[in-house]
């Protein structure tokens, strides 16, 4: 067994050590550009820990982790062309540095990529691999696709958010562990266990990311607290208090959308989560869906010792700070 | 063996018969539109001709004949957006009647879609066709990079041009028709041999698509004669003619390039084409790939009369007024 950061270390180093052509130059250095801009390599680092949970080879997991990462990074791509993103990471977007039609492009084979990588696994587990992927590369694509949809719906419920977040987010989470526990040699039982937890994970974790932006330490969050209320952002939050505001106060919380002060927007809108307990609602859920992750981890049928580095990475991304 | 008329019309039937996901509606509604706004299906009758071929079972071959049409009608989506283009076969591109960055989003997700097509493939082929398949979109790719840079460049070589095509057009060509020998039951040597007829004829195809356009007949052409020196397009023929024209003359084509009264342009650059023979040098041209291509057909190793659909296709596309 290897702890999170051995992982990372061997990710960060494969990373490092992955050539693409040249030719034509503008379309592939893209891809080594947002490659190394950075990032914990959480994707990759769950498939070699599923693969580790289950004892198979790191080696063997290895392509199929950096074509989790490989493909991330081209969805990266292809979100900040449709959210018209300048900044990733503090730094140019692709589409900002080498045009949108050449990004469109390096992502597209970027896609390609991260399936020649994936053909890199055993034969044996080559069709069950490509199966968890491909589903996997859907459900982001639709994901995005919902998300984009939200930005100018004014109805969309919770159940929809939630949705949204588990295509976008949390089934490539799902996905990423699947596959490493498929190369490492688990049966399908117990692959679908690690999906769930992943997947329940995921969207644990992009709650935690709502509440954080309202409530995290304005020292340690390295963000500007409340960034999706001054955006306007349809949140876990926001959608809740939509759900049970009062009349008097919709008619409040509606102002605040075209409100040009942002620090009295961020303080009017906190307030009104505050009175109506929000943050203790989304706890709630988030746990909820922790606890089925949980769940599914526990009953995964390996010694319970073993599930120690999953579950303390989990701890640890859910109490994050930032 | 079939016909290509049967095998276009098994293509067609099973198209229709596609169905995706329809949540988000508007993620899938443009991949129906697209895959039925009609065509020839060439690509994928070359997959199920080249299965043929080989006395393989055209219901294997036909789902990897159907994740290549799927492919083809993802880099349209791709390439119409990157060339702001308003029609498609005379109906809006998807980025008009969608928006660009649901096309963006549609096409990632029609390249996952001939990813699952591909999975399909029996188990003991599926990593040989991956690798096909992957060689063959990352070539794609490259060739639509040059085709987008070549435009803003005035030192295109021919051999660059022919580099271009290849990548763009004929790759896919060739791979097509390399899968559907895999699928097929072909060795590797009739699988490469069956991969440079395709790649040899798809450059041939498109220098006469380089000819036709300056000297298709009006009546049969189906488009404007002279678009291409209309648009300044880097033909074949405005390259080699670029290539030996005189000083003078030279002039005179630069000039040309800003002329406004179209059909006068159209007849001084044909005349240019016309006084140095650049309509045989690109037959010729064409003829030479056309030969390589049948040098390599002739040594598959299956018995001539089984390669006469192929031959037969590739003529009457080769003899094409349109």
């Amino acid at each position: 067994m290897h702890t999170t950061s051995e992982l990372q270390e061997i990710i960060e180093k494969a990373i490092k050590g992955l050539s693409y052509s040249n030719h034509p130059k503008n379309l592939y250095d893209p891809i080594s550009y947002i490659m190394n801009l950075g990032g914990k390599r959480l994707r990759p680092a769950l498939v070699l820990l599923a693969a580790d949970l289950f004892n198979g080879s790191l080696d063997e997991a290895l392509p199929a982790a950096l074509a989790i990462e490989t493909f991330h990074n081209f969805t990266l791509i292809h979100d900040d062309i449709m959210d018209n993103a300048p900044l990733r990471r503090g730094q140019q977007t692709v589409h900002e540095k080498w045009g949108t039609n050449n990004a469109i492009l390096s992502g597209d084979v970027m896609m390609v990529e991260s399936n020649k990588l994936l053909t890199k696994v055993k034969v044996s587990v080559l069709k069950e691999v490509l199966d968890t992927f491909n589903a996997t590369a859907q459900g982001v694509c639709e994901g995005q696709q919902l998300d984009m949809e939200f930005e100018s719906r004014n109805d969309v419920s919770i159940e929809e958010y939630i949705d949204m977040i588990r295509l976008k987010t949390a089934v490539l989470v799902g996905g990423a562990m699947k596959i490493g526990a498929i190369v490492g040699g688990a049966n399908e039982a117990d692959a679908n266990l690690i999906y769930d937890f992943g997947e329940n994970l995921g969207i644990a974790f992009q709650l935690q990311d709502d509440i954080l932006d309202v409530y995290g330490d304005p020292e340690k969050f390295g963000k500007q607290v409340g960034g999706d209320i001054i955006a306007n952002k349809k949140t876990y939050l926001l959608l809740k208090l939509q759900e049970i505001v009062n009349t008097e106060d919709a008619v409040l919380l509606d102002q605040q959308a075209g409100n040009k002060d942002t620090l009295l927007k961020i303080e009017r809108v906190t307030a009104l989560y505050n009175q109506y307990d929000v943050k203790d609602l989304a706890v709630e859920q988030m746990r909820n869906y922790l606890d089925k992750a949980f769940a599914a981890l526990s009953a995964i049928n390996v010694p319970q010792h073993q599930k120690e580095e999953i579950s303390g990475l989990a701890n640890e991304l859910m109490n994050r700070e930032s």
